[in-house]
């Protein structure tokens, strides 16, 4: 059983310069329910189907299960998806040590970054970069799959 | 693209002479939406993942991706499923050279039972052996991931 620990970020300055790479990514879900989502990504050119089950009451640990695609499968899969897709860019930051993944919305969610940052355990230190801005692990309005409902264009 | 053609029917008269073997099936849905369902099933110690679209207009002919699973996958993935679970023993049954699926159910859809048959194309002609009743493809009140949410105990 793999559980993933993250915590999430906006992004309130300029990350750019400690940007080392970027792919665009797009992503539908199968089921886009808080406590069970199926999600098919597309990122550059490989597919992922990838399971979550709800988070932990800390909102930082979340189970997770995911299968790589061919492309053809992938692009089979998104076209089953509930309507609604997300498009973003994901930069990968390198910062004290860390990698963070800034993600930067598209079509409905223009304007959005969230910063996302796996750690090892719940309460492992880290240091903040000057464009981190407020926390919102655990907001579920900043779920992907709550993107698709609810886009940020209409907050 | 995977499209499995299939024509489903009550059962009304005693299969049991013609059974080749039984196996005892558990499987739970992390989404049951008809157009998009996604299905964890356990059968003796084989693990699937299996994700089908919305039937044809025939309702015969269904999009179908599958990925076999570990047992502990299958487990951990059928613990995150929506509430119900479908149990039931398939029966494998050969009849004038086709093989007929017979689920029997069990829990709270003890009584029903449905053979399937699977066919190369949609017109396929096959001998009915006696026991095969009133055919019941494309009526969703039989498909599984229906009888989760409205089992025949309930009908």
């Amino acid at each position: 059983m793999a559980l993933e620990i993250e915590r999430k970020f906006l992004v309130r300055g300029d990350f750019r310069p400690d940007v080392v790479n970027s792919t665009r990514i797009q992503q539908g879900y199968l089921c886009s329910a808080p406590e069970r989502c199926v999600r098919v990504r597309l990122t550059g050119d490989q597919g992922f189907l990838t399971i979550k089950g709800g988070t932990s009451t800390s909102g930082l640990t979340r189970y997770e299960w995911e299968h790589q695609l061919p492309v053809t499968e992938a692009l089979e899969l998104l076209s089953l998806c509930e309507p609604g897709r997300i498009e973003k860019v994901r930069h990968r930051v390198d910062f004290a040590g860390k990698t963070f993944e800034v993600d930067e919305f598209g079509g409905d969610n223009q304007g959005l970054m969230i910063a996302e940052l796996e750690l090892e355990f719940e309460d492992e230190p880290f240091e903040r970069p000057g464009w981190l801005g407020q926390e919102v692990t655990g907001d579920a309005r900043y779920y992907n799959s709550s993107l698709i409902r609810k886009p940020y264009r209409d907050w």
